[in-house]
């Protein structure tokens, strides 16, 4: 940590700093200069962040150095985490494709798209029975009943389900159900949710918050990891911009940037992301090309009856041209789909 | 609702659009020109809002012209709200000071905090008991020891207490205790939370979400309001944009025109918009002049010694003279401190 | 300047960057720790600045500490500056108002505004004879013919006329006829027609670019003052987010920021920040309220006929009100309009 | 052109709106409800866009339907443009690589840049002569000895020469030495710069700005291209975010919307968009994969020493390897290198 102090910044104030420091077993080094003083301190991470720098007088302001986050952290564990879900494996050999519909609508629906998904050779299901809707006159999923559905889909094909769980109290209901408890991007930062899906024995798939950065995603995976539960694939999804053209901007050098920072799985949504499906193949090659561990897509038997995200589902026939596009792809960088 | 088609869009799928918006007991009306077709869809918005429009086929976009909104805004109740908590009234009348630490420490620092904003004119004390923070490993919150402390701090000062409720199985706690819930930024799309404090007979504080449009700020709301919850007090603090040099991007013209768009109070919170002490009183000045109903402010009896947010909040002797400085503004605007 | 460097730096390259900080004279102090190395570098700020330190084999990041701004800085001039336009000052004692339509598009039109502004109180004129305008196919201003009627504007009434220029060519055509010279937002970082600014002898307007910091905005107002034109009014005008429900998000936080940074004096626009007409009122309260020198205000005979901007310019009954409202609110602030 | 009127309209304000399309040759098509009146615009863009509909009484909002730009758009031109540059072709069936340094520093920096460039494979050299910089004591480039400097680079290496033109002053000047005129981001919206391009028979590459719109950028290149300079090079290059990872946020959705919007090629930049030396390579591989026409990276013999930009600068060697990594994939996406 880089403490950096005030102009005409008291003898006193520079104590006083260096003492708060040493009371939490840190060291100070001292930088004095004409115009400038600034110490450096050395020490415990969890001791040091308990200390309110920027409210000590004379100090200007503070530069974190070290990350907030550990266990995710590649300095932690180098190796790049591969994370198993049934016989699907998540991780830097694979490109993993998540298919499903927006929100479960009807058995009907749910068994049609997971078929196609199956067939097209996607290796994981996705479908919300738990909707979160900005808008409060909106559709907000099935409950349990879809959950139920989504379980029947998952015989029938044997595709893993990935399923989002709201609230902390449907944790135990999603559990009994999902194979992947995903966490939506409105609740990135709710830490309590994640907190708790840290003492699941299932994985977490995070999606990034959409005014959240990637630091503060790794922060959010580390309240996960650091209550025992290390399987979390993180999932960039866009964020939040001036423009207009798509949804949210969907934020690509996320993906190395993460690589670099955390051995942690990441995949990409360009669904969410741009809410268009004509941007769909490219930006799903992209994914690819820069490094992602796979992608997740909306598909639905029928766009035009989605209660939910129609505009950005594609269609199943679409949906298995997509994935035979990227079959070479992928073959080309050396991942499994 | 107006549906414009793509450019070329086929007679059939206009008869598309028609059909359905009928089947929801919806009027189209078409206007079709040479290069541009618009459909005018007139009907219940409940009904209007299932129909996933941008899925179909021919469609090119769809603008919402009703707002999603009904309850909480001007055209259900075009007298402004104002809002009881004990012997204090938010509203159109009153410029509301709500004062207090960031977090509850201890019982000390809290009755000094206590002692101060009542003695200085603050009618409504803050502190939070369960704090959420994007670094896993800073201080958390006391929980119901906190909770007790700032009932304790009620009981010395008659100010009526404003705490945050971050966890669904966390409000009948928070209940018993606090006089106004608060919901913060972070949770603001937490709708579970958002509907369960629909059933609660106390008033809600919700902040606005550090990327959520005044818009979806009024969903929110509307989610609490249309379980039965009306006493709701809206909480300007600041977007996340480029400029670093406050911490978030205070938008005070949300204040006029959230006053012409809903009739419940809204409040300015200056200390986390800016992140800066030296900000906070002409921001304090700024939000009265524009309309605000009042201003939530960070106190503390030390702030070096904060555990949370310590540069932003102001010593309490500060605090004393920003009361002062607000009350001949506030007279001028003939509104009561 | 603090030089953060990275986790298992070598020697040699600390050495390195220390033999750099001595070849231009400046001092480097080290602070070794177990997981960091912090250099804290001390010299002259140009010199400093000529080094790519982050380009430097072992340096993680580089944290300027000095401002890249010195003749504008409140350090380099503690007193606030007062600027002379004609008769009138803009500046710490004053509340300048500006008025006058977007575009300059008939004597008539002209005339009409600026009789009225000199009636309803205000202190400079302003019109738009070049106009950058997105859309090449939108209006685009009437060029000299319009800093003639502009001329004349200031003949009958006694205005000084504000009007921008958009292109160094123009400087000394502009120059005959205004009184103050407008950099536009999107010329803020044209940093040649600053600098030729910074030649001329009358006052510079400039306004800050859409996307830009006030760190950024200072940094532009250093590149006029350092050629020897010390008169500039900055101008916050809005920034670019997410946010829809105004055309941008007026900073009024930028104000009081920028008044501990700078001497110049500040004034807002809420017309262009807000687009929006029925948010002017409340905006030029909280302007005057939150310590700004000064609002610049939008316009226009019949705002329905207005080639640009009509949306949120004034008509000119309104306007008359506007100057009325804010009369006793200037009075309270002992500021003269 | 569609207009809603606010709830509560007057027959007489209809009448207003329909008489102005009328004016101007243009149909009204009306839509009454009984909460909302649309009045869609049929008629000639360029009509259209003269009349301030929302400065109308009565008018809610205006969506345009019609886009703003025709001569770049793919309506005008469906099939995608190729640009020559000299013996190198920009467009759909190559992946043209733009490298060189930030600036041009001095004669030996250069040739040995663009010897490098020339044997890793690289078709056009780029190298600033004049730089716009933030900071006003940054350097500012070598101007015209700059441009002879690439001249030479030319002379001796074959490769065409892309360099940025700041000023409309200097537009001949650069034209003499330059094969591709760059108009940096921070001009994009210079829209006299862009006006004179449009008369210049060279090839334009347009970069983005920071804070602009896709949408705005093919405005932007609608202004060279109405003029006659029809040879345009779109650049993505990032933009502004709260996100500090990276110096901006790279947009790659833009590429393949840009790709349906416009028949123009666009690159992309991801030196400027990430400021990070690590992630060019990831990033080219997407930028390729998403079916930019090229990319352009920084290069320089010696980072540690570049007056500009070294932290995002490949080493020469380092960018050998990029283009070695890129040829394949080059191929499989069948675009030549």
């Amino acid at each position: 940590m880089v403490i950096v102090m005030k102009e005409g910044v008291s003898q006193q104030e520079i104590d006083f700093v260096i003492e708060k420091l040493h009371s939490v077993g840190a060291e100070a080094h001292v930088s004095q200069g004409e115009f400038m003083t600034v110490i450096g301190a050395i020490g415990d991470r969890e001791n040091l962040l308990q200390l309110p720098f920027e409210a000590y007088p004379g100090v200007s302001k503070v530069i974190p150095v070290m990350k907030a986050y550990k266990m995710v952290s590649r300095e932690f564990k180098p190796e790049l985490t591969s994370i198993r879900v049934g016989a699907v494996t998540v991780g830097p050999k694979t490109f993993t494709i998540i298919a499903g519909p927006c929100s479960v609508e009807s058995e009907e629906q749910v068994l049609m798209a997971a078929r196609a998904a199956r067939a097209a050779g996607a290796t994981l299901f996705r479908g919300g029975a738990f909707k979160p809707r900005t808008n409060p006159y909106a559709f907000q999923g099935l409950g349990e009943e879809g959950l139920a559905i989504l379980a029947t889909a998952r015989e029938e094909t044997g595709l893993p389900i990935v399923t989002e769980v709201l609230d902390v109290r449907d944790i135990e209901l999603v559990y009994r159900y999902a194979d992947v408890l995903q966490v939506g991007a409105r609740n990135m930062q709710n830490f309590l949710l994640l907190k708790e899906l840290g003492f699941v024995d299932k994985p977490v798939l995070l999606k990034r918050g959409m005014s959240s950065t990637i630091e503060e995603m790794l922060m959010a995976a580390e309240y996960i990891a650091k209550e025992g539960n290390g399987d979390i694939i993180l999932c960039e999804r866009g964020i939040r911009t001036f423009e207009t053209a798509t949804r949210n901007t969907l934020d690509l050098s996320a993906v190395p940037y993460a690589r670099e920072m955390t051995h942690l799985p990441i995949i990409v949504d360009p669904s969410h992301a741009t809410g268009r499906r004509d941007l769909i193949q490219p930006l799903c090659r992209a994914s690819l090309a820069v490094g992602a561990d796979g992608v997740m897509v909306e598909i639905h038997p029928n766009p035009s009856e989605a209660l939910c995200d129609g505009p950005q589902s594609l269609p199943l026939e679409d949906f298995k041209l997509l994935v035979e596009d990227l079959r070479p792809l992928a073959e080309f960088f050396k991942r499994e789909i």
